[in-house]
């Protein structure tokens, strides 16, 4: 057996190598970041949440038909995934106004939108990852015209999957973000996570907060609202 | 005859009214302004530069088959446009990395783009003229898609043009912004002005600046600037 080695830290997860070239192993952290990494915390149990329910997500996506990297969750903090390179953007999907949108465009938050916003940002934590367009992306050899017409087309199949599952546990997908790799056949693969932290989601009543936005703003116990949201995905109060 | 009325003040021209409801008349002003307004000075001969410089422009575009506002310069301050509706958008078109794209995607200054690149802000001078996509376009009703569409065409056709006019003028286009509107008939126009406040334009043998950069970064008398572009593009030094 090859000896299992750290190919990348982030923060949120680590990638180590396995005996297959071809997959990785994703251990989720318990490391809270916000703001470009200005905010900072340790908050147990998150990473267990993150990885349960990306697990699941992934998994309904595949039901669904989309191809993922996923391939097996392997224990409580663990999952194994098809090795990508990952494309150096972030896929922002919008159904509903929040957050920098609101901020930016003078939106009220809450507002919901006639149709889905697909926004892509350069993953560049150096840069405070900026809002691109598709001739900064073709400039900038990010992804090619096609693949990004792919990605795109993708991204809005998986806002429609997932806004329906959540609102099949009275959640309503507010924005959520998405990352997408290679394969060396050159097939593009969604990767990365879909969780509490990489989504907006609010209760289809109460517009309860069950995502990082608690963290980002100090609304209270993170986890309570992960644990209700893995409730409501796999447990007893979601009719799936 | 029916009193001329001040339809609107901006940052850099007064637009009032005429006796044809559908001409109005362009007053170029002195003031200078920067970063959203932040910077401000009054600068003798500026208005006039910009007047002259546009109305040059402007004809040079039409002779290429270019539908724009422009009917004609009146005086040293004045223009006569069509009135348009104005798509509250700034069309940016990009040859040369400069700006606030090197600074949002960390590219050297004066890296020249393989393709150009062109951007879209929503003109809100609140919101500091936030970048936008066409998803955010559409959501906003900024402008039909088929109309971004066009807008998009005529932008790239008046860069391929402008290019090669400054250049046979020994100035290199580096970016500029363009303005659009629409008539009753929903035709789209080419609308507001082309001058070294809307441009960035470098000498091609030495890289000086001779445009609004020169007053943003304090290099010294920007008037002398905007009087070399007005003598290369209709003086001696130029070939045209
Ligand atoms: N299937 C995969 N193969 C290789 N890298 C991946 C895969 N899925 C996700 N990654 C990458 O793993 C890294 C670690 O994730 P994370 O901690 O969230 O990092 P970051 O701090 O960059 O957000 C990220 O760069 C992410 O893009
Ligand atoms: N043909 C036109 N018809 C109506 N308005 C126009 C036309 N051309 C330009 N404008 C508008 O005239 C206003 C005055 O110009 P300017 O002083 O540059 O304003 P701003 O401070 O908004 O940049 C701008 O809002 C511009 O969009
Ligand atoms: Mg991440
Ligand atoms: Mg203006």
């Amino acid at each position: 057996m090859v000896e299992q080695e750290l190919l990348y830290e982030g923060k949120a997860k680590r990638i180590y190598s396995t005996d297959n070239p071809e997959i990785v192993r994703v251990k989720y952290k318990n490391s809270a970041t916000a703001f470009n990494g200005e905010k900072k915390a340790e908050i147990a149990g998150k990473g267990r949440l993150n990885n349960e329910i990306t697990s699941l997500l992934f998994s309904k996506l595949m039901d669904s038909g989309i191809d993922t990297h996923f391939v097996e969750k392997t224990s409580e903090l663990e999952q194994l995934v098809k090795r990508v390179t990952i494309v150096p953007l972030e896929v922002v999907v919008r159904n509903i106004v929040a957050g920098s949108l609101s901020k930016r465009m003078g939106l009220d938050e809450g507002v919901v939108l006639a149709k889905p916003i697909v926004e892509f940002y350069y993953k560049r934590d150096d840069l405070g990852d900026p809002i691109v367009n598709e001739d900064h992306i073709a400039s900038l050899e990010l992804a090619k015209p096609e693949e990004l017409q792919t990605i795109k087309e993708i991204a809005l199949r998986v806002n429609n999957i997932l806004v329906d599952h959540f609102n099949e546990c009275n959640v309503r997908l507010v924005d959520f973000k998405l990352e997408f790799g290679k394969l060396n056949d050159g097939s593009i693969l969604l990767a990365d996570e879909i969780s509490p932290d990489t989504c907006r989601l609010w209760d289809k009543e109460t517009n309860a907060k069950f995502d990082k936005d608690v963290f980002r703003r100090d609304l209270g116990n993170l986890t309570d609202g992960y644990e209700e949201i893995l409730k409501r995905l796999g447990g007893l109060s979601c009719s799936k």
